[in-house]
């Protein structure tokens, strides 16, 4: 099977590198500095990204999320549509290790599993440029009703369906106000009457997941087509805490904290 | 370069899977159903381990920090220790696309990122694991003193340098309460007096991805020693929250959230 004289390392870079050429045209170049020796075999980031159908990898998440929960649903989405379209380098990736965000990191409740699942895709086909997008699609996520009235649509209609799902009721749909998977959960939990541990609660999530690797592919769609725009504006009680809380280099000013979430969940206002 | 007659498909999936059965000792199975198509291509996870020097780990995080920031870093100190010591997969693995994470989440302060690279990391090598080694490991960062002593310690001696950090002092250290990008840099700068914007704090997560990446490494290397006990004891004062406020199916009863992080950091205690 191999070229004697070759070792097996040799040959896999050599395959590796003519295939990604192949897939897109030329060896793209790494967008930054810093993979020093696995530079030479492995292939590059950004990945040749091709436009794909929002509603198709809506689905996709949805069932995927029965095979490997909410970060593997997400990613999987979007990864097995450029696999189906795209192929090489997309057939290598092993998509079983995006299981771990699951639950907010796998349990804990922390970032919603089909937002860092649809990131990381994010990342690994738009390159640099995940620091427009990423951020576009979280805000997305902290003001989207999910799961969407497309979903919902589509699983009570059964369309697409290769599995009997936990749920086909039309869902209620709630908005997050967080990227938090906790928050999320109990948002849709009393905007619903379903229990956390209720296969309706499952299905929400499951459905979810489409939801957001849909999104993610509007916007990488846009991006493809030099069209992106960001949208998502910070809420303007958030810009008045920002104001003096964000990153900085004045301590005393307050700028001893950063991030984007609203701080109102956590924190209660106080006089300036 | 490549035999006439073969797509560029059926030599890649060729050359992938003899490697991959090179490097393990045989094809490893999925451990678990879904990935369809892509099953016959993708090198299967777990990816194939063998135990690493947690204290080179820690100076890889640290300096591929400055690479690709806390999520990249964490991820590429686990991945490249690995490439250099098992070879293929690990060398066709796309590390750029972890950058996606830095500051939790692109600049959202939600999840950390080093937590975030290092569970993706333990994904890949664990398999199915990752729900025991996953959890244990944000535990131990919602209760760690960050960054350690062996990170400042080298740091400060300027070991394993090969760049110019932001800063050589010894650093305070905090402990985050929370997986939060968002509390963790609070506290730390509430305990250090440092800005957040300051170069001092670019440096503490710097040092604190090669602490969560050397933890990381500790749980693996128990793991793969078939030693691995979980330690993390969710908080008294917590458990009392979860004893009605956890996953379940009795919304009444409170059962409409989920998740293990200190309910105190954003909620008040109420009269049970």
């Amino acid at each position: 099977m191999r070229k004697k004289g070759m070792s097996r390392r040799d040959l896999l870079g050599m395959v590796g590198l003519s295939a990604v050429s192949a897939a897109t045209g030329a060896a793209s170049p790494a967008f930054a500095p810093g993979t020093r020796a696995a530079a030479a075999e492995a292939p590059k980031v950004p990945w040749p990204y091709q436009p794909l159908n929002p509603e198709d990898v809506r689905k996709r998440g949805h069932q995927a999320f029965y095979e490997g929960d909410c970060m593997y649903g997400a990613f999987g989405a979007v990864i097995t549509a450029l696999r189906d379209k795209v192929g090489t380098p997309y057939d290598g990736f092993p998509l079983d290790m995006m299981r771990y965000g699951k639950g907010g990191l796998s349990g804990w409740g922390s970032l919603c599993g089909a937002l860092n699942g649809a990131s990381a895709a994010i990342c690994l086909v738009a390159g640099e440029d995940f620091t427009k997008l990423v951020p576009e699609l979280a805000g997305w996520y902290t003001q989207a009703s999910l799961p969407s009235e497309a979903s919902n649509n589509y699983a009570k209609n059964h369309q697409f369906r290769v599995k009997k799902y936990k749920s086909d009721k039309v869902l209620a749909g709630s908005v997050s106000g967080s990227t938090l998977c906790h928050a999320s959960v109990t948002n849709w939990c009393k905007a619903s009457g379903y229990a956390s541990g209720s296969p309706e609660r499952a299905e929400r999530c499951a459905r979810l997941a489409g939801d957001v690797a849909a999104r993610a592919v509007e916007l990488l769609n846009a991006h493809h087509a030099q069209q992106f725009k960001a949208a998502f504006v910070t809420p303007a009680a958030v810009q008045v805490c920002q104001a003096c809380h964000s990153m900085g280099t004045d301590f005393k000013k307050g700028q001893f904290t950063q991030g984007r979430e609203n701080c109102m969940l956590c924190h209660k206002p106080h006089k300036i």
